[in-house]
Protein backbone atom coordinates (compact mmCIF):
# COMPACT_ATOMS: atom_id res chain seq x y z
CA UNK A 1 0.00 0.00 0.00
CA UNK A 2 1.55 3.21 -0.75
CA UNK A 3 2.49 5.80 1.81
CA UNK A 4 -0.90 8.30 2.84
CA UNK A 5 -0.45 12.19 3.64
CA UNK A 6 -2.54 12.81 6.54
CA UNK A 7 -4.26 15.07 4.14
CA UNK A 8 -5.05 12.47 1.79
CA UNK A 9 -6.36 10.07 4.76
CA UNK A 10 -8.72 12.90 5.60
CA UNK A 11 -9.81 13.56 2.15
CA UNK A 12 -10.28 9.85 1.22
CA UNK A 13 -12.42 8.76 4.56
CA UNK A 14 -14.65 12.09 4.17
CA UNK A 15 -15.06 10.72 0.39
CA UNK A 16 -17.02 7.32 1.83
CA UNK A 17 -19.38 8.71 4.50
CA UNK A 18 -22.34 9.68 1.60
CA UNK A 19 -22.16 5.88 0.32
CA UNK A 20 -22.22 4.94 4.21
CA UNK A 21 -25.16 6.63 4.64
CA UNK A 22 -27.03 5.78 1.28
CA UNK A 23 -26.08 2.23 2.44
CA UNK A 24 -27.68 2.64 5.71
CA UNK A 25 -30.84 4.57 5.55
CA UNK A 26 -31.68 4.67 1.65
CA UNK A 27 -35.71 2.95 1.49
CA UNK A 28 -35.98 3.47 5.58
CA UNK A 29 -39.75 3.97 6.58
CA UNK A 30 -40.06 7.80 7.37
CA UNK A 31 -41.26 6.39 11.01
CA UNK A 32 -37.55 4.93 11.26
CA UNK A 33 -35.16 7.33 10.08
CA UNK A 34 -37.54 10.58 11.91
CA UNK A 35 -37.25 8.89 15.47
CA UNK A 36 -34.47 11.02 17.26
CA UNK A 37 -33.66 11.07 21.06
CA UNK A 38 -36.21 13.57 23.05
CA UNK A 39 -36.19 17.32 21.99
CA UNK A 40 -33.32 19.11 20.67
CA UNK A 41 -31.75 15.53 19.43
CA UNK A 42 -31.06 14.73 15.76
CA UNK A 43 -32.74 12.41 13.75
CA UNK A 44 -31.07 10.29 10.96
CA UNK A 45 -32.67 12.48 8.62
CA UNK A 46 -31.67 15.60 10.80
CA UNK A 47 -28.52 14.28 10.76
CA UNK A 48 -28.17 14.05 6.99
CA UNK A 49 -29.62 17.41 7.03
CA UNK A 50 -27.11 19.26 9.45
CA UNK A 51 -23.99 17.61 7.08
CA UNK A 52 -25.59 18.94 4.10
CA UNK A 53 -25.34 22.09 6.51
CA UNK A 54 -22.02 21.80 7.10
CA UNK A 55 -20.92 21.11 3.55
CA UNK A 56 -22.58 24.68 2.78
CA UNK A 57 -21.64 26.37 6.26
CA UNK A 58 -18.37 24.92 7.85
CA UNK A 59 -15.73 22.62 6.59
CA UNK A 60 -14.65 24.22 3.34
CA UNK A 61 -16.47 28.25 4.58
CA UNK A 62 -13.56 27.88 8.01
CA UNK A 63 -10.77 26.64 5.52
CA UNK A 64 -10.48 29.34 3.16
CA UNK A 65 -11.60 31.53 6.61
CA UNK A 66 -7.79 30.50 7.80
CA UNK A 67 -6.27 30.85 4.64
CA UNK A 68 -7.75 34.40 4.39
CA UNK A 69 -7.78 35.78 7.84
CA UNK A 70 -5.55 33.66 10.11
CA UNK A 71 -6.20 34.25 13.84
CA UNK A 72 -7.12 37.68 12.92
CA UNK A 73 -11.15 37.22 12.71
CA UNK A 74 -12.75 34.33 14.40
CA UNK A 75 -15.33 31.94 12.34
CA UNK A 76 -19.00 32.92 12.26
CA UNK A 77 -20.33 30.31 14.52
CA UNK A 78 -22.34 27.70 13.29
CA UNK A 79 -25.20 27.01 13.21
CA UNK A 80 -26.52 23.40 14.47
CA UNK A 81 -30.70 24.27 13.98
CA UNK A 82 -29.58 25.54 10.32
CA UNK A 83 -31.22 22.58 8.48
CA UNK A 84 -34.60 22.74 9.66
CA UNK A 85 -35.37 24.62 7.15
CA UNK A 86 -35.43 22.03 4.57
CA UNK A 87 -37.23 19.83 6.69
CA UNK A 88 -40.57 20.57 5.15
CA UNK A 89 -39.99 20.34 1.49
CA UNK A 90 -36.88 17.26 1.46
CA UNK A 91 -37.22 13.65 1.26
CA UNK A 92 -35.01 11.72 2.88
CA UNK A 93 -33.75 9.88 -0.41
CA UNK A 94 -33.39 13.86 -1.71
CA UNK A 95 -31.34 14.80 1.31
CA UNK A 96 -28.92 11.50 0.64
CA UNK A 97 -28.30 12.80 -3.12
CA UNK A 98 -27.82 16.79 -2.03
CA UNK A 99 -25.29 15.06 0.49
CA UNK A 100 -23.45 13.42 -1.60
CA UNK A 101 -22.98 16.51 -4.55
CA UNK A 102 -22.24 18.53 -1.83
CA UNK A 103 -19.53 16.67 -0.18
CA UNK A 104 -18.22 15.81 -3.57
CA UNK A 105 -18.02 19.74 -4.50
CA UNK A 106 -16.25 20.11 -1.20
CA UNK A 107 -13.68 17.58 -0.97
CA UNK A 108 -12.98 19.25 -5.17
CA UNK A 109 -12.68 22.50 -3.35
CA UNK A 110 -10.22 21.11 -0.58
CA UNK A 111 -8.23 19.38 -3.22
CA UNK A 112 -8.24 22.56 -5.30
CA UNK A 113 -6.33 24.57 -2.61
CA UNK A 114 -3.27 22.70 -2.94
CA UNK A 115 -2.74 22.61 0.43
CA UNK A 116 0.98 21.85 2.06
CA UNK A 117 1.69 20.25 5.27
CA UNK A 118 2.75 23.72 6.76
CA UNK A 119 -0.97 25.20 5.56
CA UNK A 120 -2.24 22.18 8.01
CA UNK A 121 -0.24 24.30 10.63
CA UNK A 122 -1.83 27.32 9.97
CA UNK A 123 -3.96 29.31 12.75
CA UNK A 124 -7.54 30.51 13.25
CA UNK A 125 -9.59 31.33 15.84
CA UNK A 126 -12.90 29.75 16.86
CA UNK A 127 -15.39 31.60 17.96
CA UNK A 128 -16.17 29.33 21.48
CA UNK A 129 -12.49 27.41 21.49
CA UNK A 130 -9.89 29.83 20.50
CA UNK A 131 -7.05 28.98 18.58
CA UNK A 132 -6.82 26.35 16.44
CA UNK A 133 -4.64 24.84 13.60
CA UNK A 134 -6.38 24.14 9.85
CA UNK A 135 -4.83 20.56 10.25
CA UNK A 136 -7.23 20.12 13.40
CA UNK A 137 -10.44 21.30 11.40
CA UNK A 138 -9.51 19.04 8.80
CA UNK A 139 -9.50 16.26 11.40
CA UNK A 140 -12.26 17.18 13.22
CA UNK A 141 -14.68 16.90 9.81
CA UNK A 142 -13.52 13.08 10.08
CA UNK A 143 -14.79 13.02 13.15
CA UNK A 144 -18.01 14.43 13.07
CA UNK A 145 -19.03 12.44 10.19
CA UNK A 146 -17.81 9.80 12.99
CA UNK A 147 -19.76 11.10 15.24
CA UNK A 148 -22.90 11.58 13.64
CA UNK A 149 -22.73 7.94 12.02
CA UNK A 150 -22.37 6.32 15.44
CA UNK A 151 -25.37 8.68 16.54
CA UNK A 152 -27.81 7.54 13.94
CA UNK A 153 -26.66 3.23 14.38
CA UNK A 154 -27.29 4.45 18.11
CA UNK A 155 -30.98 6.34 17.38
CA UNK A 156 -31.75 3.30 14.75
CA UNK A 157 -30.92 0.61 17.38
CA UNK A 158 -33.39 2.33 20.22
CA UNK A 159 -36.23 2.30 18.01
CA UNK A 160 -35.95 -1.58 17.64
CA UNK A 161 -34.89 -1.86 21.15
CA UNK A 162 -38.63 -2.54 22.51
CA UNK A 163 -38.48 -5.69 20.00
CA UNK A 164 -35.51 -7.51 21.91
CA UNK A 165 -37.08 -8.53 24.96
CA UNK A 166 -34.43 -10.32 28.03
CA UNK A 167 -31.54 -9.33 24.93
CA UNK A 168 -32.02 -6.15 25.56
CA UNK A 169 -29.32 -6.29 28.84
CA UNK A 170 -26.66 -7.20 26.36
CA UNK A 171 -26.77 -3.81 24.65
CA UNK A 172 -25.09 -0.54 26.40
CA UNK A 173 -26.43 1.31 23.29
CA UNK A 174 -30.01 1.83 24.03
CA UNK A 175 -29.31 3.38 27.29
CA UNK A 176 -26.91 5.83 26.14
CA UNK A 177 -27.81 9.02 25.95
CA UNK A 178 -30.49 8.92 27.35
CA UNK B 1 -44.61 2.65 -0.22
CA UNK B 2 -46.31 -0.54 0.02
CA UNK B 3 -46.81 -2.19 3.81
CA UNK B 4 -43.76 -4.01 5.20
CA UNK B 5 -44.38 -7.22 7.61
CA UNK B 6 -41.84 -6.97 10.33
CA UNK B 7 -39.63 -9.74 8.88
CA UNK B 8 -39.50 -7.91 5.80
CA UNK B 9 -38.20 -4.97 7.46
CA UNK B 10 -35.60 -6.92 9.22
CA UNK B 11 -34.65 -9.09 6.73
CA UNK B 12 -34.74 -6.09 4.44
CA UNK B 13 -31.68 -3.97 7.30
CA UNK B 14 -29.73 -7.10 7.44
CA UNK B 15 -29.06 -7.00 3.86
CA UNK B 16 -27.47 -3.60 4.42
CA UNK B 17 -24.81 -3.87 6.60
CA UNK B 18 -22.48 -5.87 4.56
CA UNK B 19 -22.82 -2.88 1.80
CA UNK B 20 -22.13 -0.01 5.19
CA UNK B 21 -19.20 -1.68 6.47
CA UNK B 22 -17.71 -2.11 3.07
CA UNK B 23 -18.34 1.72 2.24
CA UNK B 24 -17.10 2.53 5.67
CA UNK B 25 -13.81 0.36 6.21
CA UNK B 26 -12.53 -1.18 2.67
CA UNK B 27 -8.66 -0.18 1.96
CA UNK B 28 -8.65 1.69 5.61
CA UNK B 29 -5.14 1.48 6.21
CA UNK B 30 -4.54 -1.15 8.84
CA UNK B 31 -3.08 0.59 11.98
CA UNK B 32 -6.89 2.41 11.63
CA UNK B 33 -8.68 -0.65 11.57
CA UNK B 34 -6.80 -2.77 13.91
CA UNK B 35 -7.16 -0.46 16.70
CA UNK B 36 -9.20 -0.97 19.63
CA UNK B 37 -10.42 0.23 23.14
CA UNK B 38 -8.49 -1.47 25.43
CA UNK B 39 -7.72 -5.97 26.67
CA UNK B 40 -11.02 -8.02 25.41
CA UNK B 41 -12.19 -4.83 23.20
CA UNK B 42 -13.33 -5.07 19.53
CA UNK B 43 -10.81 -3.05 16.69
CA UNK B 44 -13.43 -2.23 13.56
CA UNK B 45 -11.32 -5.47 12.00
CA UNK B 46 -12.06 -7.88 14.72
CA UNK B 47 -16.03 -6.66 14.11
CA UNK B 48 -16.35 -7.82 10.96
CA UNK B 49 -14.57 -11.32 12.20
CA UNK B 50 -17.36 -11.35 14.91
CA UNK B 51 -20.20 -10.77 12.47
CA UNK B 52 -19.18 -13.70 10.15
CA UNK B 53 -18.87 -15.93 13.14
CA UNK B 54 -22.70 -14.67 14.53
CA UNK B 55 -23.46 -15.53 10.59
CA UNK B 56 -22.13 -18.99 11.13
CA UNK B 57 -22.85 -20.21 14.62
CA UNK B 58 -25.42 -17.79 15.43
CA UNK B 59 -28.60 -16.34 14.22
CA UNK B 60 -29.43 -18.80 11.72
CA UNK B 61 -28.32 -21.95 13.55
CA UNK B 62 -30.70 -20.49 17.20
CA UNK B 63 -33.63 -19.93 14.39
CA UNK B 64 -33.23 -23.51 13.04
CA UNK B 65 -33.06 -24.46 16.92
CA UNK B 66 -36.13 -22.55 17.97
CA UNK B 67 -38.04 -24.36 15.03
CA UNK B 68 -36.45 -27.45 15.99
CA UNK B 69 -36.67 -27.53 19.74
CA UNK B 70 -38.65 -25.02 20.83
CA UNK B 71 -38.03 -24.47 24.70
CA UNK B 72 -36.63 -27.79 25.35
CA UNK B 73 -33.35 -27.50 24.44
CA UNK B 74 -31.40 -24.00 25.49
CA UNK B 75 -29.33 -22.50 22.43
CA UNK B 76 -25.36 -23.46 22.59
CA UNK B 77 -23.73 -20.15 23.87
CA UNK B 78 -21.63 -17.95 21.43
CA UNK B 79 -18.81 -17.65 21.79
CA UNK B 80 -17.30 -13.79 21.38
CA UNK B 81 -14.01 -14.28 20.82
CA UNK B 82 -14.91 -17.16 18.20
CA UNK B 83 -13.41 -15.02 15.27
CA UNK B 84 -9.91 -14.71 16.82
CA UNK B 85 -9.00 -17.97 14.50
CA UNK B 86 -8.95 -16.00 11.19
CA UNK B 87 -7.08 -13.72 12.49
CA UNK B 88 -3.24 -14.74 11.16
CA UNK B 89 -4.98 -15.51 7.80
CA UNK B 90 -7.29 -13.10 6.40
CA UNK B 91 -7.36 -9.17 5.10
CA UNK B 92 -9.42 -6.67 6.23
CA UNK B 93 -10.59 -7.04 2.52
CA UNK B 94 -11.42 -10.78 3.10
CA UNK B 95 -13.22 -10.39 5.90
CA UNK B 96 -15.60 -7.87 3.81
CA UNK B 97 -16.22 -10.20 1.40
CA UNK B 98 -16.58 -13.14 3.60
CA UNK B 99 -19.48 -11.40 5.57
CA UNK B 100 -21.45 -10.14 2.54
CA UNK B 101 -21.40 -14.04 1.29
CA UNK B 102 -22.17 -15.20 4.41
CA UNK B 103 -24.69 -12.92 5.31
CA UNK B 104 -26.48 -13.18 1.88
CA UNK B 105 -26.75 -17.27 2.74
CA UNK B 106 -28.11 -16.39 6.22
CA UNK B 107 -30.58 -14.15 4.40
CA UNK B 108 -31.46 -16.95 1.81
CA UNK B 109 -31.93 -19.53 4.68
CA UNK B 110 -34.31 -17.46 6.60
CA UNK B 111 -36.39 -16.54 3.61
CA UNK B 112 -36.57 -20.06 2.82
CA UNK B 113 -37.79 -21.05 6.13
CA UNK B 114 -41.06 -19.41 5.06
CA UNK B 115 -41.62 -17.88 8.54
CA UNK B 116 -44.92 -17.10 9.28
CA UNK B 117 -46.35 -13.90 11.84
CA UNK B 118 -47.39 -17.26 14.18
CA UNK B 119 -43.45 -18.64 13.69
CA UNK B 120 -42.50 -15.40 15.51
CA UNK B 121 -44.26 -15.81 18.63
CA UNK B 122 -42.35 -18.82 18.52
CA UNK B 123 -40.36 -19.87 22.45
CA UNK B 124 -37.18 -20.33 22.65
CA UNK B 125 -34.77 -20.96 25.52
CA UNK B 126 -31.03 -18.47 25.61
CA UNK B 127 -28.80 -20.34 27.98
CA UNK B 128 -28.47 -16.98 30.25
CA UNK B 129 -31.06 -14.87 29.45
CA UNK B 130 -34.01 -17.90 29.58
CA UNK B 131 -37.30 -17.55 27.67
CA UNK B 132 -36.88 -15.63 24.33
CA UNK B 133 -39.02 -15.52 20.85
CA UNK B 134 -37.84 -15.87 17.51
CA UNK B 135 -38.94 -12.58 17.19
CA UNK B 136 -36.79 -11.35 19.80
CA UNK B 137 -34.20 -13.13 18.30
CA UNK B 138 -34.67 -11.96 14.73
CA UNK B 139 -34.78 -7.97 15.78
CA UNK B 140 -31.79 -8.41 18.39
CA UNK B 141 -29.82 -9.10 15.08
CA UNK B 142 -30.45 -6.10 14.00
CA UNK B 143 -29.89 -4.19 17.26
CA UNK B 144 -26.44 -6.28 17.08
CA UNK B 145 -25.76 -4.95 13.84
CA UNK B 146 -26.67 -1.35 14.97
CA UNK B 147 -24.47 -1.60 18.24
CA UNK B 148 -21.34 -3.12 16.52
CA UNK B 149 -21.71 -0.17 13.28
CA UNK B 150 -21.71 2.33 16.50
CA UNK B 151 -18.68 1.03 17.96
CA UNK B 152 -16.69 0.86 14.83
CA UNK B 153 -17.62 4.21 14.04
CA UNK B 154 -16.53 4.72 17.79
CA UNK B 155 -13.42 4.13 17.52
CA UNK B 156 -12.77 4.87 14.66
CA UNK B 157 -13.36 8.28 15.77
CA UNK B 158 -10.88 7.95 18.71
CA UNK B 159 -7.84 6.94 16.64
CA UNK B 160 -8.65 10.54 15.20
CA UNK B 161 -9.35 11.89 18.19
CA UNK B 162 -5.48 13.21 19.27
CA UNK B 163 -5.43 15.49 16.11
CA UNK B 164 -8.63 17.59 16.40
CA UNK B 165 -7.36 19.95 19.17
CA UNK B 166 -9.77 21.67 21.50
CA UNK B 167 -12.79 20.55 19.55
CA UNK B 168 -12.07 17.42 21.49
CA UNK B 169 -14.84 19.67 23.84
CA UNK B 170 -18.21 18.79 21.46
CA UNK B 171 -17.34 15.39 21.06
CA UNK B 172 -18.75 13.24 23.65
CA UNK B 173 -18.34 10.18 21.89
CA UNK B 174 -14.45 10.31 22.68
CA UNK B 175 -14.67 9.51 25.87
CA UNK B 176 -18.11 7.04 25.92
CA UNK B 177 -16.88 3.64 26.80
CA UNK B 178 -13.26 4.48 28.86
Amino acid sequence: MPAVTPLERTLDFLARTPDVLRALLAGLEDPWVRCDEGPGTYSPYDVVGHLIHGEDTDWVTRTEHILAHGEAKPFVPFDREGMRARDAVASLAELLELFARHRAQSLARIRALGLTPADLERRGRHPELGMVTLGQLLSTWVVHDLAHLGQVARVLAKVRGPEIGPWRAYFRVLSDRT
